[in-house]
């Protein structure tokens, strides 16, 4: 679909693990595939993106519309700037977080409709859509423990006080998303160990990019970030 | 249209008087009707907006989506925190430039389809039109040299930059607009002396407002944000 790249989404609520993932899709694909592999993440990839995304984090208390529009205008920077050029140079692009994530944070877990954010958000990207989404999976209450027991930082943002209830609306969001379109997305049960979640993935992103499907070891992924120092890692 | 309330918009290139016609106005209006008048601009009319603007003006190289976007956001926060609620008080509000700005910035100056910023702009601002638009109309030669006189700046901003060019095509869009729109819009000739200026505006305002129309003096206008106790009849 973006060849000749290869664009890959991940999406989940906070703490699924979402960038270890990728991180370890990323040495696998560019091991195997020789491939340059390109790690980025929205929002707050570039650095536009940056000033963008601390002016909604900890600036003043703003509407559904106006963050929705600098989301997708830190998208639309970040597909020009960075996911569409490499996609032209025939790389794979994995992304931690993207279109999906505006939609369940915006719409269904605040008061925007979904098709409109979603227009608003494929207009940002001129129409760029991943070619596979990984949606990892946790019920709202098990992650919420999970950045408990993490290194204990400081205050909640503004989007985690906003609680279980909302998380449990951008769930039921990206559940709902994925089951509409099967083609693209891979759901995927997050409460499993690291590595039997990262081969179940590389079952389904080999399938997809016509790579001999492989049975991965899970024991040599028990560790996050270990292995294949070979990746390039994200853009600027 | 936007009752209790009452929203011009002030539009033009560049150096053209909008902010002080938009003084003499709001002086004058506050006199006559008693009402609260509320002075704003765009982009940068609030505290978000200015964070959003300065990384427009002095940023890095970005897109037109991505600088469309992020002025819908100011938009979108401006209408919310300042300009509707002040209609709903039944405030008269007078914006140096708003929705006609950013299409003939974005899509006459750059190259975004109109219909697609237009579209943006009045989802950023859930619909909201001015009742009335006031276009300060000068060529763009002219304004240039009228900036050049003005106590010498330093470097020109980015959209400064884009040449005379840029404002032509900016200046015709702004035109062609109002020509599509003349219920709406009032264009004045911005080389004409500033109270003859005001003078017109006064009586084109006037009769969208339902006033009586009044025949200004213009000697005691020359001073901005002076005379405005002339000629006040009853109120609206």
């Amino acid at each position: 679909m973006n060849a000749p790249g290869f664009f890959i989404s991940f999406e989940g609520g906070e703490g699924v693990g979402k960038s270890t993932q990728s991180r370890l899709l990323g040495d696998w694909l560019a091991d195997l595939t020789g491939r340059e592999v390109v790690l980025t993440f929205e929002p707050g990839g570039t650095a536009l993106g940056k000033e963008l995304r601390a002016a909604v984090m900890h600036g003043q208390d703003m509407g559904p519309r106006a963050e929705a529009l600098i989301y997708a205008a830190d998208r639309a920077h970040h597909v020009e700037t960075v996911v569409r050029p490499a996609l032209e140079r025939g790389a794979v692009v994995i992304t931690d977080r993207y279109l999906d994530s505006s939609v369940a944070y915006q719409s269904g877990g605040r008061d925007l409709p979904g098709h409109e954010v979603e227009h608003l958000s494929l207009w940002a990207a001129k129409g760029l859509r991943p070619d596979i989404t990984v949606l990892l999976d946790l019920e709202p209450g098990v992650a919420a423990a999970r950045r408990a027991t993490a290194d204990g930082k400081g205050a909640l943002d503004r989007v985690e006080r906003a609680g279980l209830e909302f998380h449990t609306r951008v769930r039921d969001t990206f559940l709902r998303r994925a089951a509409a379109d099967p083609e693209r997305w891979v759901v995927i049960d997050a409460t499993a160990p690291i590595g039997d979640i990262q081969a179940q993935i590389r079952v389904d992103v080999s399938a997809r990019l016509g790579l001999t499907p492989v049975v991965a070891e899970a024991s040599s992924l028990a560790e996050p970030g270990g292995g294949a120092e070979a990746a390039g890692e994200g853009p600027a």
